[in-house]
């Protein structure tokens, strides 16, 4: 029995203890699985794959019949009887203590700090040093707490329901030395023993493909560590619009708010038990994402977002509370939303431009989110403008034969020997692949197109002495990595979804320029944001027709900056005030009515593009 | 079938529709019954019992066995199958529509006009005339009853999440015509269309032992209707200690909440259904009750009250929403709690100083409140003392074999024939009775004592020439009513209850005023508060030596106070503000750890006191 061993498909080997489970063994491997109903069997989702040996399985709830004949087993409810090899779903992965997230957040919290009163979280604390009441001194628990927080100077806290509740057991059970939590508009959270001093907050990106979520302490600022996985509202759509049909038409909204909000809760709960943080001490949390995604995490019925004339129901959202919200932290805790600037612009994007800080300078910048939503603003300190397009989730590892997020295990880059078509693969956390991000997907294609294995449409020569290009059933497909038990190719339908990805985004660019009269030239700066992982390459994006053809020095990667953004506002009431200066500031241009749209994104739908004369680089690389 | 009736012992007649249930026809009579589940047969609240006749019952849910062996059935389950004769308990009735109440409440409506500023409801409307959204002025709806707001110069309203949910709707069902409501401390309550002009509210008072709710027009002030009906927290015991033990040592802190949650509840559907007032409608709410009974209410622990040195978690109660109270009205309304003064004197007391008026009078006034609790204040304008005691529920009807309520079918005046000992009954409704109310049961014991049918311990004489004496198996009893079925009788044992009582509030009132260093002649005026009905015979409560004896006209009964201040606080900040100082300025004592209090006690068990001194008219009426 010591010596039995689990491996996982192209990733490496681990050892059980005695009866644990599949779940706990991968757990305490740093492999974690989603477990909404923590382990029971119950919620279906830390699904894998035997391949080889033998398990015992105690339950099976809500696996279908055809997983069952897969071979498909509940990792918590699954026990090892002899060494086996199993393969883990993207989709049942919940990616934590993400490196690139936690080290790339070290400048955000610097940048902070280096901003004159940049660091001021959402929550406060005051300690109170209460006398404990006798016969003669008989006041109510709660004027005991007005009284001595009058003596501070504090008058006017709002004290809900929630917290009246467990204050009499708290002021006892902390000897009347307590420190009260308290929000920055005056409202109070909880009572802490005077001892216990620190405070956790979370940053929370929802992206209509992914969610991903950072636990800060919020008494020094740093990120404690990062969890992230798939948006489960997935199953009712790719797209914003899809998923706002199924809640209004299909009655579903309550479905896809509790789909994003378990999401979040799948995450934050092993973080913050890997941390050792309890739910109570979770104090304040802030949410980013765009309009629509904003309205069901709240479960407020998007069906005006869809209509003509495309109304959210707010752009500006009140701080409410996380219990409202049904994320389990303390569920007095404040969540603040980053405001949205109208229907198809959202929070993220504001939180993006908060991050880029371009809202600051006087020079002319373009910044880019590449999500599954495309989304554009340009401008300086004095004006912005701003629009959405729909990319797809392909850039996220979604809609992908074998597309994965930025995490370990992915191919984030790919160089080609044009020559003998070999590929060449940079791989997160130098490990075996088992997937492909999209910088990968950048890289490889624009790699495919310059060794002249793939055409201007994208399309796959079959006529080269390679084995390297084969033609399965779901048509021709390039083989990036040969593995064991499968291979990972990209097929010409990925490469067909990234050429219309990148030719919405170019599209929005110009279609953008071209309404406030400016050309390329006048950008000083070019902001790409998304979650590529450690880097993206710029070059490569301009060869396929993705970013405008500009001096590559004016180009910044600035990775995920909707969740930069969610926790410079989780830290900084200075952050939150000029996020809803932007969100105010900003110009939305509905590019769903714009006329030029359509016409600008067929003639992007080639590499790098049908007009070669917009990509002079481009045109002087493909003539040597 | 068209000759079917069905008679209520002792009441009346009521003929069903073809198919009816028990429930529905008693109903449609003004009869109504607790029903909290609806008439599904769940809740087990609507129970009669059949006498005579042949019924069909579909469903048993929550009886007992001896229940079913003892003819009880659920009424709203039940069809007569034949002409029956039913008996219904007390406890499955619902006081509604009580005329006396609404009478009674006219006064304080003309006490509200003739305050300066005296008429502002907690909550308040603004008609918004928004333009709807285009394509071109596309602000979210949200920013959009900002800005109408700002413009009327209105800012700061906070909107909360259940309100920012149904927005979008109520905006376009509105036409964009609406009245937005709102608190008086700035929280949105509802969008209504603006041709929808009437607010209503609910005053409460939560006694230990009863609950009475008034349905109030807000717009205008009237009292629309009264619901009345047993605490169901009397299923835990009859005293808030028990309760408090039950809630702390048993665990059971949410069932007694649910209780009287579920009481209010009880109440308010019937009598909204009844008059056609839906419960989105009802937008505020004021709740008075003791301190225990107040943080019962609101499911806050109350441990600590029972415990020294007694303190109760608030006495300020924040303003909390229907929804958090889980009141069945708007859940956005505001509910607005009688601030308490301390652990056994709570906001009902404060409600009664409020509708007394004492405290803005320079004449030394003293109110006394019966109810479970006796409590007991003395003051004027410049200072206010308060202590309660507890008298037990006698005079609620409750604890005694056949008290009730003081409503229709009460006995609630007695006078008996010194040579005959034959009685004369005055009975609420001039109908035939059911049961004795308090005022009928101090008249009763006032005139017994004086004819000389029980002695100064107040046991019967059995040596008496009369058959109104007679001893049972529980022991001796004096019949008032020979019933076609039962008799409606006076135990010696309920005549030890309303002794034990009077002795309590009594010997509080010589505490009170020793402490203060003042004697009886200094007190200018006497209010007498309680649920006692149309009126209270002070020449006969003196006579028992249940109040002190002082001039008559001295004396004012003002009826239920706990709602009438209810009432006050429901329609005017500034009786909101008066009430709030009354709390902060009154001084509390705790009769408990007061000395004195037991010795006062057991000198007042006799009829009128163990020194006949103290009650100079008694003993010169006894002369005679």
């Amino acid at each position: 029995m010591l010596t039995m061993e689990i491996r996982i498909t192209d990733e490496k080997t681990v050892h059980p203890q005695a009866g644990e489970s599949l779940y706990k063994t991968l757990k305490d491997n740093g492999i974690y699985l989603i477990a909404s109903c923590g382990g029971k069997g119950v919620c279906g989702k830390c699904r894998v794959k035997v391949l080889e040996g033998q398990v015992r399985s105690e339950a099976t709830g809500k696996l279908l019949k055809k997983d069952i004949e897969e071979d498909v087993v509940l990792a918590c409810k699954t026990f090892p009887e002899s060494d086996i090899l199993i393969e883990i779903p993207e989709e049942s992965r919940l990616v934590i203590g993400d490196k690139i997230a936690v080290s790339k957040s070290r400048h955000l919290t610097d940048m902070l700090r280096s901003v004159e009163a940049g660091f001021s979280p959402k929550i406060r604390r005051i300690s109170l040093e209460l006398t404990p009441p006798t016969i003669e001194d008989n006041i109510s628990d709660l004027e005991r707490i007005k009284t001595a927080l009058q003596q501070q100077g504090i008058e006017h806290i709002r004290f809900s329901h929630g917290f009246a509740s467990s204050m009499a057991k708290a002021l006892r059970e902390a000897g009347w030395r307590v420190d009260l939590v308290y929000t920055d508009d005056f409202e109070a959270v909880s009572l802490r023993p005077s001892s216990h001093k620190d405070s956790f907050g979370l940053a929370v990106d929802i992206g209509t493909t992914t969610v991903v979520v950072y636990l800060v302490n919020c008494s020094v600022g740093t990120v404690i560590d990062v969890g992230g996985t798939y948006n489960s509202q997935m199953r009712f759509g790719d797209d914003v619009i899809t998923r706002i049909v199924h809640a209004t038409e299909g009655g579903e909204l309550f479905e896809l708010r509790n789909a994003v909000v378990s999401d979040i809760n799948d995450i934050i709960l092993p973080i913050m038990e890997k941390n050792n943080i309890s739910a109570e001490d979770v104090e304040s949390a802030v949410i980013s994402g765009n309009t629509t995604m904003s309205q069901l995490f709240w479960g407020l019925d998007p069906l005006s977002i869809r209509e003509e004339p495309y109304i959210p129901t707010l752009n500006a959202f009140p701080v409410w509370k996380a219990g409202t919200a049904r994320i389990k932290i303390n569920s007095q805790a404040p969540v603040y939303t980053l405001p949205c600037v109208g229907s198809y612009v959202g929070g993220d994007i504001v939180a993006g431009v908060l991050a880029s800080r371009m809202h600051t300078k006087s020079e002319i910048a373009l910044f880019m989110d590449i999500g599954t939503n495309g989304e554009i603003a340009i401008g300086n300190d004095e004006w912005l403008i701003t629009a959405a397009c729909s990319m797809g989730p392909c850039f996220e590892g979604s809609g992908i034969r074998h597309g994965m997020r930025a995490t370990e295990g992915a191919i984030e880059s790919v160089k080609i020997d044009p020559t003998t078509y070999e590929p060449f693969l940079g791989i997160i956390g130098n490990t075996t692949p088992h997937g492909i991000c999209g910088s990968g997907m950048i890289d490889a294609i624009s790699e495919l197109f310059f060794s002249g294995i793939i055409d201007q449409r994208g399309k796959l020569r079959k006529d080269l002495e390679t084995d390297r290009i084969r033609v399965e059933d779901e048509g021709p497909e390039y083989i990036l990595y040969r593995g064991e038990r499968r291979d990972i190719v990209l097929t010409e339908a990925d490469i067909e979804n990234v050429i219309r990805a990148k030719a919405a985004l170019y599209a929005g660019v110009s279609v953008l320029l071209k309404e406030v009269g400016l050309s390329l030239d006048i950008v000083d700066r070019v902001y790409i944001a998304g979650g590529f992982g450690n880097y993206l390459d710029i070059g490569k994006a301009i060869m396929i027709g993705m970013l405008p053809d500009l001096p590559r020095e004016k180009f910044s990667f600035i990775g995920n900056t909707s969740i930069a953004g969610a926790y410079l506002c989780l830290l900084s009431e200075k952050m939150r005030t000029e996020a809803e200066e932007i969100a105010r500031k900003m110009t939305y241009m509905e590019l769903s009515v714009s006329r030029g749209f359509m016409d600008e994104y067929m003639s992007a739908l080639f590499l790098p593009h049908t007009d070669i004369g917009l990509f002079p680089t481009v045109k002087e690389f493909y003539k040597k």
